[in-house]
């Protein structure tokens, strides 16, 4: 493929050297920073997320930090989720959407204090937005991108590579709930959460100047685990059924079209963005959903920069919107967002512009 | 380098397929697009931007388009610029500014009726923040994206180019106005803009399906020019003290630190958004300038992803925010953000972590 050319406007993040250091070979960006997407061993580093420990840098998981007297009133009118009973230290997944109810971000809502909250958000500008919303409203709340960067350890050996490091209570933390802590003086919030279903935390570094630091005592931690670098892996991400604003998303994705629905809490009061549109979009139903899609063709294809069109009887019925190889099911798989007319078991054709290729509907997630 | 993954959330172009089969060897991403960095001879590149014509994909300067009823309020809501003179057919460099005054983007704003705009935008996304503001105060405009794409034709002999395309009547276009037409059935708005100062213009593609037949047609008009691919050029853009926002800023970059002030019309309506705090920002003067810096070591450094420390007998004073060899001074150079206690002809340390180097403020631009 393509080198990517060096720009201020795409920060390397903390863990930049020492992914360079441990041999990284490609990048996407992502909120104009880097992020490493692979050490040259494609399989290995699928197997060693599925079977031990890998440690990822997901710094790109930028913090959106409301902080202010109204900070909880912006976090609520953001989003269409009730956060009414979220406890200091509880993170919640949030569809944050536009006045139209289109999903513009997913992040995680980590609430820090009642008057401190993070967004950790994917792949779009929370900064600009939050700041628009709550300037228009005149709300007390300062709106920032605080210096925390995650470390994502993900695996079925995750917990013990983490326990090993901070102690055995963070076996006891519930899936998003999170604490602050330090590590050899090093400022961290621990969180069970991570873009996978293998199990996992979060170490959210909450110093730039000590990545190289962190990442040290995570790798050194992790060797009688396996553990060794990975990144948000794609392939088991698409078999978990996990989403990528963005990826999977356009510019008219409402929730309700991608599994979203149960995030969203349609008594929120009507000061919150988007929740009118919301109210009408339910009551009518959605246009399209989100289901699995197996390919027919037996070996792997590439992974596109695009969206593939499927479609039924000849019929455009939608776009297959991700793409991989599973190496657990040894099949070409992805997601397709297409008209609920579309189900379960329907054969549907699926075409790169170059050529057309048969596949069948299924269920999420595929593992 | 690193190579770059595929994703969907990194668009190609419509003239994506064209750079490759000319030999595309680097991206950058900007706007959630790939971005063609260069084709293999950046030296080659360079000179023919100078001497003679360079086409480049540039795509991925999206256009916001605001159109309705209330989309002449809107434009100007969003830019601290007087646009009360503006007429059909003219574009205007605005500084897009928040509510704190700070710049969020420098977009050519271009006026295609009185109900309808684009904002050419730089590396942030103005389509959320546009949509925030509009919906926020209840105006009657639809914002979008609409499928155009800048095709742009830089050097002294763009004009002859364009001009053999097109006809002689672009040569009447004066500098940042349009005129809407078409070429083998291809829409396009043809500009004279582009980031150079080489002189040139700017095709702006729209219909993204014809992208590969517009590249072929511009590539064979440019023949007898030596026209060549090549990308916004960035030894020639701070050689000529050309802006790139996200790379020359940071989250606290005003319009008079960065030479914007005279973009920024104090008298417009307080409805525009920033213009209380940009007041009072022009009453109190900035605290930083814009200015260049030469590097004393003589042989060319690689461009780095973060800017440099600045400091000033051993006081930081601000950061060196780009860099390059520029060819015809035969000097490494950049642009110096600094206090605006720091003066044209101050000798300055500039430090990169890994080492201190000793250069000299100056005047931009440098050419």
């Amino acid at each position: 493929m393509f080198s990517i050319t060096p720009s201020a406007r795409l920060r390397p993040s903390p863990f930049f050297e020492s992914t360079v250091a441990d041999g990284v070979t490609g990048f996407t960006t992502y909120n104009h920073m880097l992020m490493p997407t692979g050490y040259g061993k494609p399989e290995e580093e699928y197997w060693r997320l599925i079977n031990d420990v890998s440690m990822w840098d997901v710094a790109v998981e930028r913090q959106i930090q409301l902080k202010g007297p109204d900070a909880a009133k912006l976090a609520q009118i953001l989003s269409p989720r009730d956060l009414s009973k979220c406890k200091i230290g509880q993170g919640k997944y949030v569809a944050l959407c536009n006045h139209q109810g289109i999903v513009i971000n997913d992040p995680i809502l980590l609430k820090l204090s009642e008057d401190c909250f993070w967004l950790s958000i994917a792949d779009s500008n929370i900064l600009f937005w939050a700041r628009a919303i709550a300037n228009e409203r005149g709300l007390n709340v300062d709106i920032n991108e605080p210096d925390v960067s995650p470390l994502a350890v993900q695996g079925p050996k995750a917990e013990d590579v983490v326990a090993s490091i901070f102690g055995d209570w963070i076996r006891d933390l519930r899936y998003f709930w999170f604490k602050e802590t330090e590590i050899e003086g090093i400022p961290v919030a621990v969180a069970r959460s991570g873009w996978s279903k293998q199990g996992g935390f979060e170490l959210y570094l909450m110093d730039g100047s000590k990545g190289g630091q962190l990442w040290q005592i995570v790798k050194e931690a992790g060797q009688p685990f396996n553990i060794g670098p990975g990144n948000p892996n794609n392939t088991e991400r698409i078999e978990s059924g996990l989403l990528s604003w963005g990826g999977d998303t356009d510019d008219s994705t409402n929730p309700f079209e991608i599994r979203l629905g149960k995030f969203v809490d349609l008594h929120v009061a009507d000061e919150v963005v988007g929740i009118q549109a919301l109210r009408a979009i339910a009551e009518q139903g959605p246009k399209r959903h989100q289901l699995g899609v197996q390919l027919d063709v037996s070996t792997p294809l590439e992974q596109p920069f695009h969206w593939f069109n499927i479609s039924q009887n000849g019929k455009p019925v939608g776009h297959q919107t991700n793409l991989t190889w599973s190496h657990r099911l040894e099949k070409n798989i992805g997601f397709a967002l297409v008209s609920t007319q579309c189900a379960v078991g329907d054969e549907v054709q699926v075409s790169d512009n170059q050529r057309t290729m048969t596949g069948t509907l299924c269920e999420l997630p595929f593992l």
